[in-house]
């Protein structure tokens, strides 16, 4: 199994983009992208894409893989859409690197892209409700905020968590946000803020929920063999986990755990042959402020139940032991479905480039993402490092 | 690069089932590719699963992977919804070979499923309109039947080709799918039934389009490290190419050639190290009888422009040079989208196992799939052979 390697990746700004179309987002992010390789890319090199949409709004919903990658001149390049719902880019990465692995490319892109504030609140809720469970949970009435309303009711009455603890994710993710130019919200809250906004589906304030946001990401994978020629500093994709689940919250064992975060976490350790504790920092999918404690807990950064007092005690602020979010994360930079995963990919890149700036961690050698499909009917996650620091503390 | 291979494949009954649910579908067709794996296949054995649908209809669209594969109790595999319209599968095929190739599986499920007929001829109408180019083609008005009648229009312009020419491919694939017990048109045509059909876009009769239908389609693709449990006579991928277009056709340089088509097979011949004079059969993407004659050329089974007379002079009838779409194809077997591409492997493994009935291409050695999607804006082709025949032709 040969090495896949992470030489670029870029983010278009999260936000609210009535003058853009999802070409034109994919095209910012790809050239974004291919500007990062620091040693330059023709993107003639590219052997295969995969972009990751869900399509929200319905307009170019089949063939939207080429559609992309047509307008930004890759027109011939194998392409497909990869589709996991807000878990579709993190796929999209995930077989971006196999595709290197399995010989048949050299040079991979990796994407995501999703407009969705053009579309009614409406349609909104019917192109996310069809990416639920929808023989039962849709039609039941139940919304996305409605499914983690239930595991942050269950997690409440399990172990004690409190809405204050729900709060300081929003709380430390705008904090983080306000500090990266990209975030759709890139505005500081206060606890107070959190705490007595609207209640969108009890026990979740509006600070508790992700917005809706357009945007686009892409990153450049490629093989041992050529990484040579686009970096002399290069980042490995060291692990690399996913499974599946039951669609349906209601189908599953626990209410409190996401198996899917828990069994793609340990896939991606194993690989890697790290543990939680040889990360530096790590971007979670906080789609609500309940997934990003389900998400500690799943990926092994705390126990089981002690979510709440680990964020609560800072222990995941940027200068806490595992800075966790650093981009703002899906509640502050914004969470464009199909480029969330890959967005990710863009902090993770920037984090162990030492290019993010006021957010940077200091001198990091390992970074994990971690994107969620559904309330968890699909998780991946990655494990990214930094080769030449980890031969510094082999040297150590 | 380590060698994959095809140890399973069946497909449902192609048709119109309205007490069927595409979870239902899936699971026959699943049932099915284990139940033709020789030597028996554990489901547990499954590492990655890829599920090619366009989601017409939009009941499931997130997430329809896993909401398939956790309905016969894959329910932690990491599976992927792969799309690229009408080629959905084929690149659900060609993933699972990557998956496979690039060592983080040995046991992978392609596969493919589409609920059509339970949706208004209107809001089909939208589904497909949506997965064509829908900035210009599909707001000013063209269907797929229109786009592939242009496409038609100047073959007869540039070549001489004539609607008879297109209805002899109406009437070989008729008379092929009237021999397999799974086409949803199982019935013979003549050359006046489909040349006296109603115009659907001129110049294409009904008889030169293919149908809307129900059905699941599905694949076991394994390492060469374990084939030896599952089979004692493999059947080796042994190409795969596939290639991406601009998906509006007016976009293109020519009406009368899908390069998409092309460059797939060019990749595919050349991985294998064979070419068209090797294969003993091929299933190619007929959604319109002139898709067939351009697939012929295309993929060098004859000239440029000579596809309308190699099709009348029966070059690809069962007991032709060249059997093409022994299983009917879209025309009769159907054309449910997202199982299409899997459903051309399930007939080439029922070819090369020697399992078709009274379609059996005598004792073949190698065939060949190809799958568009939309006009040509993907397409990908992937060559099989059955080991022992090729061991038996060396040793000849």
């Amino acid at each position: 199994m040969r090495d896949a390697y992470l030489v670029g990746a870029a983010q278009t700004d999260f936000g609210s983009f009535p003058d853009e179309s999802y070409r034109s987002l994919f095209r910012t992010a790809f050239e974004g992208a291919c500007d990062s390789v620091p040693a330059g890319i023709d993107p003639d090199d590219i052997d295969e894409a995969f972009v990751g949409t869900l399509g929200v709004g319905g307009r170019q919903l089949g063939l939207s893989g080429p559609a992309a990658t047509e307008h930004v001149g890759l027109d011939g390049v194998p392409t497909t859409r990869v589709e996991n719902a807000c878990a579709a880019s993190g796929y999209a990465m995930r077989q971006a690197v196999q595709a290197v692995k399995s010989g048949m490319a050299d040079v991979a892109l990796a994407s995501g892209v999703e407009v969705m504030t053009d579309t009614s609140s409406d349609a909104t809720k019917y192109w996310l409700g069809v990416s639920g469970e929808t023989e039962w949970e849709r039609l039941s009435g139940t919304t996305f905020a409605g499914v983690y309303a239930q595991m942050a009711d269950a997690h409440m009455a399990e172990y004690g968590t409190t809405s204050e603890q729900l709060s300081h994710v929003a709380v430390k993710n705008h904090s983080n946000g306000a500090k990266n130019p990209h975030a759709h919200l890139g505005f500081e809250c206060s606890l107070d803020d959190a705490e007595t906004a609207p209640v969108v589906a009890d026990p979740l304030t509006l600070y508790h929920c992700c917005p809706t946001t357009d945007g686009a990401a892409a990153a450049l994978v490629v093989s041992e063999d050529v990484v040579d020629e686009y970096t002399d500093d290069p980042i490995r994709v060291a692990g690399v986990g996913a499974a599946s689940d039951h669609v349906g919250l209601f189908q599953r064992d626990t209410y409190t755990s996401i198996p899917a975060s828990r069994e793609a976490g340990e896939r991606a350790y194993e690989m890697a042959g790290v543990d939680p504790s040889d990360l530096d920092f790590a971007e979670v999918h906080d789609c609500f402020a309940i997934a990003e404690l389900l998400a500690y807990e799943d990926l092994g950064f705390c126990e089981p139940g002690e979510g709440g007092e680990f964020v609560a005690a800072g222990a995941t602020e940027l200068d806490g032991e595992l800075p966790v979010n650093t981009s703002g994360g899906l509640k502050s930079k914004g969470h464009p479905i199909g480029a969330t995963g890959v967005g990710q990919v863009a902090e993770a890149f920037k984090q162990l480039s030492g290019d993010a700036g006021e957010r940077q961690v200091e001198d990091p050698t390992r970074g994990l993402t971690h994107n969620v499909g559904g309330s968890g009917g699909a998780a991946v996650v990655h494990v990214f490092e930094r080769e030449s620091a980890v031969d510094r503390e082999v040297d150590a």
